[in-house]
């Protein structure tokens, strides 16, 4: 696979520690893969490192999927070196998938500890064993949808490690991208006497993705299970399921990690950025082209400076945006530190 | 018009003392339609009285329009009464339009004081004219959409005048059934900078309603100047209307009127009332449903009998809904007091 | 109603001869309308006549139905005239509802002699009791949909009748705009043992237009029992209504319904016009968009000249076009010979 | 990739003579898995073979995208033998991409001889490396939408070569899956002079499938150039792509490859089939279930004995239907010759 790349991608596991006894028994030996570009072998430089987080139900082995007339982002990353766009970066492509299809990239009693597994044993094991520049300021995450999330909140929660980050159609504003979904499953709930691990058991119990609303309530159980669940790691749904009234102790917990919500909290972490790329559809189906306005309207408020940050609407909905990754490689790559 | 009914329907106008000088510069004389059941006028009986009044962007006149296989829910009401359904009532159609389409039925420097007008001038004036019970556990309010809201809320502030009432996918909950709106609205106003007012002038310009959102920004205006207009009437958007991100104080003072948010502090008059009937389409473009059942849900916990309450979901979307008005006439028809 | 006009309507009725004993029962008394223009009753002129037929559900009576922000045909008709745009025409709304809802304007033994009706008993009607010009280049009809569809056939049929046409939106193209409802109706048809009489006893023992697919079926019945009945009024759908399937020698009998496969046929008519309006939304839900680009082409064809005709896409889809009715009225009132 | 079969899946490339100097100037060495069933290495047996081919965007490398919740065909496919639901096969899955995402697999001077590349070169190869049994009774074909077109015809062209079928929602019934895509095509087109080699120019000096259109646009063009390309190879729309007016010579020329207009004439080859599998999801955009109904009715009405056939619709619409094709694998298993 990816044998046309100018870069070489390595394909490696990962077994981490914080991952064992995760609450859904997901596996805690994970897929890596870690790109170098065209040259890494020849010299002995130190890179910068692009961190590439995936959507909800991504796992890293999609990365190889193949779409008409596209060329998968693999390749298409491997272009921005190749081609000469962009001075040359490693990529690393991290799997955080749970069996609720994702883990949004926070440590959870839901879900497991997904944030930690992240900037403590992934962000290791590769300056370990790839000539990093391990380096806040060298170091960048980037990602779409639930990884567009992932990317804004990371660097907030851990300046010491990410110092720049791309968000495609993050998940933002929170009354916006998830009140639809909940007044919709409410709905969908009502054939499950309102109770959506009735629902889960019969997801489970058939062919999955038969039901119309199977891709929405996989999407609320794992927010539920990463957002507000128990200590004993029970999802609780930040609404009445009946009537959608919202729970305002639960729904609280989620608004907590709204990222317009928590860009005054991290306001310092947030000014330290280098670099700041943020965009969306202007048809998103989840209004994330909202979030990613809020979102940098917030970041100029609290006083990162423009020149830091890269934003634009573009005409498209949330899917087939595969094609603006690269492009925000290239930009960070450009404003990476690579003073090792 | 109605020369089919077996009951008689007077069109008459009122002229509003209140609306005069109203900030849209509507029209203070207003029609107003008062339906008498058959017998009414070979009899000396006193009646109990049902308000009915109308969705956003209604004006009395519209139940006159007809529609193909359907007849128009002045007649249905009659054949309630005519045919022996339920005991004989006066049906009362109110005006509540302005220029933007709708009041809410609430007092507002940003549209007038509408509220006010139907309690302090159209129960009068018909209480005045013909033969009602003029008591609250006598009267009633009914209607749909906006009309459910203004017949939710109109007995919660006047639990003197209206002891029942009737509300078909009235407007509450309002994260569900407004936050979607701001955010398409948000998408809009691009083409206006930002700025719903230009919107207006477009609107006021061309042939209404030729383009796609026409129809939500005049409920958006309409909503925003019953809810949060400045006192000068300058209508004021509860969100930026860049991102669409929430103004606390603004939005405060739409969830001000929400009825699901009401309940408690309006508990006593709402424990008050003989008879609720709450209906919505389980497919509510709105989603009114969930807002139908948290009302219910609200009425039972602060104590309203079950008994008092009719509670239904039925399969349909916000439109086409008029067949279940009557049955909703004739619901409370019974439950009114008629010892006068 | 319509006190407001500077011309007058008389709203009258005409008991038909020829609909007496229709298939379906339905009444030969029926509702006429007739607009006389500003000026009319104080002069002695006589005045070119205009025909206005309505889509399908359409009743004479729902012209009188009231619209937010929009004014009815009737009125802004009326100020072509009034506002002196045009010289004054009468118009005349005929009547030809079915219980299926419509009779698209000709004659079947499924439905009645509405062609007929129109021709032979409306027109004379007509000029026997208003001064109008009593001849071809005189007189134009006009309609949407299914009334665009009777503009643009009953100056084929009747040349000596109608000297112009206006067609909004007109049912044409029959591939584009029928096939898809075959299909849909193939389907809706599998809850009723795919026998359609079966659909139609259900639709008239329950709350009409409740099912999903109420309005398409009847769309579907009635144009069956126009175009395809046996001679003793049995409709018959022109498809298997299992697999869709469609049978030749019926569906050839509604493709000699359609107004583009007509023109040949009736191409000397057509080259008689004065004057044709065609115009269309471009989103048109059932693609008459394409039906009247292809009915301008095949006018062109024939060698009917390009100064004769107005034609115009305009963004839009189907519903709500009504503001274009006048622009048609005005342009033919212009167009129409006043010699008489 | 799939290290996790019990059989061996294969991944060869075939050279082509037949796909040399193809009109589009596609690759002539093509991709080829051959999957081998678990006892294959250690057994002599000879086996049956179901080709497997896709619809139209499909490349024989898609096989191997991942899914969340669900697992490739050639996982599901692997289990149908590896759980010993079915006696062991051997399973070709064929590449017959071009430039414009299909090929329709039909010989075609628009873009190449994929029929017979398909049937006298890949047929073959399989053949002559791995045991197969090479009779059409123990031969199979069996594709989705596109490539169930090409399972309904293939075997009708050639019953010496294959004597079963299965066909997912396979093309079919063409005015009811094509006619729609014509007219929204003539819209699309609009933008591009009415010209579908402008566009095809447009989409190609740009990121593709960022245009609304752009996958209908595809699928037209392809379709055109397999159904009514000129002998030089130019496509011709089989419509005035500005009225979308059809052009008989050529809508004939795609209707002669209909397969339910093909069953008459190739009725002798259709009742030597061993087993056809037909079916589709009720709710399919393109109404491939009434093409399924009708391609069923047809093969019983030539005197295809009915337990030869399974048919079933199922809820579905055209996406996401790729866990019925192991069910399909599964009954053709059971019913392909296994005497060599």
């Amino acid at each position: 696979m990816f044998s046309e790349l100018e870069g070489t991608l390595h394909q490696e596991t990962i077994d981490s520690v914080l991952l064992r006894d995760n609450p859904l028994g997901d596996p805690h030996v994970r897929p890596l893969w870690v790109y170098t570009p065209p040259g890494y072998a020849e010299s002995s430089d130190r890179y910068p490192t692009v961190y590439v987080i995936q959507g909800y139900s991504g796992q890293v082995e999609m990365w190889g999927n193949r779409q008409a007339f596209r060329q998968p982002f693999v390749v298409t990353a491997d272009q921005v070196f190749a081609h000469g766009r962009a001075p040359g970066c490693i990529l690393v492509y991290v799997d955080a998938w749970t069996a609720y299809g994702g883990s949004q990239f926070v440590d959870s009693p839901g879900t497991g500890k997904y944030h930690s597994y992240l900037c403590d044993e992934v962000v290791p094991h590769v300056d370990a064993r790839y000539r990093t520049i391990a380096a806040a300021g060298s170091r960048a995450i980037s990602g779409k949808s639930s990884g567009g999330f992932g990317a804004m909140i990371t660097p907030m929660l851990r300046p010491d490690l990410f110092g720049a980050l791309a968000t495609h159609a993050g998940d933002a504003l929170y009354e916006y991208c998830y009140l639809n979904e909940f007044a919709k499953s409410a709905r969908a709930l009502r054939e499950y006497d309102h109770d959506i691990m009735k629902w889960w058991t019969d997801f489970n119990s058939r062919v999955s993705l038969t039901k119309e609303h199977d891709m929405s309530l996989t999407l609320l159980l794992g927010c539920t299970a990463a957002f507000s669940a128990d200590p004993d790691g029970t999802p609780r749904l930040p609404f009445d399921p009946r009537s959608g009234v919202l729970i305002p102790e639960l729904w609280d917990r989620w608004l907590a990690w709204d990222p317009i919500r928590m860009i005054d909290r991290y306001a310092d972490a947030l000014r330290g950025l280098r670099a700041v790329w943020i965009d969306a559809g202007t048809r998103d189906e989840w209004f994330l082209d909202l979030g990613a306005e809020a979102f940098k309207d917030g970041l100029l408020r609290i006083g990162v400076p423009q020149e830091r940050i890269s934003y634009e609407l573009f005409p498209a909905a949330h899917g087939g945006i595969d094609y603006r990754y690269p492009l925000a490689v290239e930009w960070l790559a450009h404003r990476l530190d690579r003073s090792s």
